[in-house]
């Protein structure tokens, strides 16, 4: 089994300024070709810190990765530090030199003392190899050194930038072919079910037995997060036909176990498999949002191509914008206000008919802190979906901060509109 | 300085599934009262693993913080873990216990060997004092160690639930006042000045002299991401006048310095800046996306009481929707295309009639991967922002991928509208 380390480096980590998406980014990928990433570490920009983590990392992982702290501003401290624990000196390198001068002549058209500070980042160690990056001046760098001497391998280290898109594409173009030539990988498989609507404990319950007759080298994990839980099967088969085949028989199991609640049996998002089911069916889907602000059109448009089948949206957070553009009567929303199975209906309806969509969605509610009453608490939500013909709707209390209340909502009123795409059609 | 490290558990962190967005809201926590966060360590569900990471983190903080690895299901290694670590022995909690069956009684109306898995969250080491999760059953535990005779306190570990939500309100409710009750704390202070609508070559061009000028004891960080570059200023100042008295200087000169460029000078979201202008100016808001897709409105309406001056949206990504909802003429369309300057320009006027208010911005563009040609290619975007009397518009091309095409168009977006805003009133 090949081990990895992933070092990120930055004061923003540490002070929570910055989410750290980098780690997990590369630790899919190795996923994917069968790296093992054992630990994951984020340390500041504080020389000893890097070198500490460096020093102890390399016991125990085959490959170490390191991500940022080589920007073109005065804050980076990586690369002497590098050039010091591998014991290379900073040289020009000339590929990286044209590289930069290119992109900061031609593409970002820059002259001057802003071009001759990026200059620097063709400096690079000069017993690296350099990995080019396409989308930025900051060049990855691969270095080895011989930690243990009777291992069969080196220590590999590769240091790459901050920045997640440079970071991208150095790892696709770069890293990963140059791994898979340099070691040979065992393969990890894993198999995730998707499922909605019901809690960790619920679901723990439901397939209790299929756990606790699960063979010794396949582990089941839990993944839950707003409506949605996870189960994930994972062994490592090393190609062997049999793991394999155990693996796909006890997934089958699982997936039969949960299929009232299963919304996928790929580790995609729920906003996916709708597109999915309304490609194949030919059908066109547009929302009506209040409380959720617009949040399930950016769900679902996050997904390419998704303008094969979403039309659009209004999003009415005011009540004139609900009567204006989604025709929800004025008495409707004196009578029962907003938050109310009838406007919810009736925004449907105007949806369908506004956007010229099979199917749409609405959501209104109260996601706090502010706005709740005792009638209609804060994590209040009316969904409604439906086609031309019927419109279904349904009441949540979530009563969770307002960021959770809208992800909440947003994965409820989603499975909802998926379960009535599957049902009428 | 109180050091402390944060230790994330779970193999879903370790295959890149979850991105960990706990450390960072623990981490900015400590940081508001004076906790430096010196190391985040993230280990799989593996007893050996979790173990070393305790006692290698044990030797250099004096809080060690863990989270993950306490649900009711059984891929959880921690507490038995815990247990042994410390030395206690697993015993029920009466507390705990009342809690979790209120919690699934009366609040999830659950019974039977549901509640039984859950009534086993009740049982914590006897040597732990409990943290009270009032938003689930998993309750935080806090255990005190000497690691070092000599030191005037013993090492805190702190184990909280992974759920965000939960793990948020053990945070604020138990864990911060029973530290500033345990430890006397230095202040370090922040100072962030948002920029947007330069690069980081740029901004460090721009404050050169500035950054070299800075006392030892200032640091500077450069925090670029999507068409924005944070600028941080950092001081320990225990208290001291002096260098209280500095930082504010400095960071005025800083803030002069970058003025055109400057969004904030707290660390706050564009979204957030644009909704206190409106507020101020009691003013409405509204969009007309295309390319975005909602991801705009959902920006301004994750700010707490956004609903006093943004009405709503159209999301137009069909060009029928574009011409029925905003009147954009179909000619326009034929001639120019969608992503165009007279589109969005029509755009802005039809949302500003539409959903009747008083500034309004446009999103058309082409976000990838498929969709570019010759002439537009990806990441081609017209942005357009404007009032009753004036529309302005303007061409941008970012050439990222999709994720990244979205957010930076999102934020140029409204960079352009607090702009409008600012100099049209």
């Amino acid at each position: 089994m090949i081990n990895a380390s992933i070092i990120t480096i930055g004061d923003e980590l540490l002070i929570g300024q910055t989410i750290d998406t980098n780690s997990a980014y590369i630790a899919q990928k190795f996923n994917e070709i069968g790296i093992w990433v054992r630990r994951r570490l984020a340390v500041g920009d504080n020389r000893e810190e890097i070198w500490n983590a460096l020093a102890e990392e390399e016991k125990h992982s085959d490959i170490i990765i390191l991500t940022g702290g080589l920007g073109p501003t005065a804050d980076d401290i990586t690369k002497p530090l590098l050039c010091e624990y591998f014991g290379g000196k900073l040289v020009v390198n000339e590929e990286v030199l044209a590289h930069v001068r290119y992109l900061f002549e031609k593409i970002y058209r820059r002259t001057g003392s802003i071009l001759e500070r990026n200059l620097k980042q063709a400096e690079v160690p000069d017993n690296c190899t350099v990995l080019r990056n396409d989308r930025g001046s900051a060049p990855g760098m691969w270095f080895e050194k011989v930690v243990n001497p009777k291992a069969i391998n080196p220590v590999t280290f590769v240091s790459l930038p901050g920045v997640p898109h440079e970071m991208k594409g150095i790892v696709n173009a770069e890293l990963i072919p140059r791994l898979l030539k340099r070691f040979s990988f065992p393969t990890i498989i894993h198999k995730t079910a998707v499922t909605m609507g019901q809690g960790e404990s619920f679901i723990a319950e439901l397939i209790e037995n299929f756990e606790s007759s699960l063979p010794p080298y396949i582990r089941l994990a839990y993944l839950p997060s707003y409506g949605m839980v996870k189960l994930r099967l994972t062994a490592f088969s090393d190609n062997d036909p049999v793991i394999e085949k155990e693996m796909n028989a006890q997934f089958e199991t699982l997936k039969s176990l949960v299929k009232e609640y299963l919304v996928s049996d790929e580790d995609e998002p729920i906003e996916k498999v709708i597109g999915e089911i309304l490609r194949q069916k030919k059908k066109t889907v547009g929302t009506a949002e209040s409380c959720t602000g617009g949040y399930i059109a950016h769900l679902l448009t996050s997904i390419a191509g998704s303008s094969d089948y979403f039309k659009g949206s209004v999003i009415s957070y005011a009540n004139e914008v609900k009567m204006n553009l989604l025709g929800v009567k004025e008495q409707t929303l004196i009578t029962d206000g907003a938050v109310s199975e009838h406007t919810v209906r009736q925004m449907v309806k105007g949806a369908i008919d506004a956007l010229n969509v099979d199917y749409a969605l609405a959501t209104s509610g109260i996601m706090g802190p502010g706005g709740g009453t005792d009638t209609k608490p804060v994590g209040m939500v009316w969904i409604a979906v439906g086609n031309r013909q019927q419109v279904i709707a349904k009441e949540f209390n979530f009563r969770f901060d307002r960021e959770r209340n809208i992800r909440q909502t947003a994965n409820a009123a989603l499975d909802m509109l998926r379960k009535f795409i599957l049902a009428n059609d």
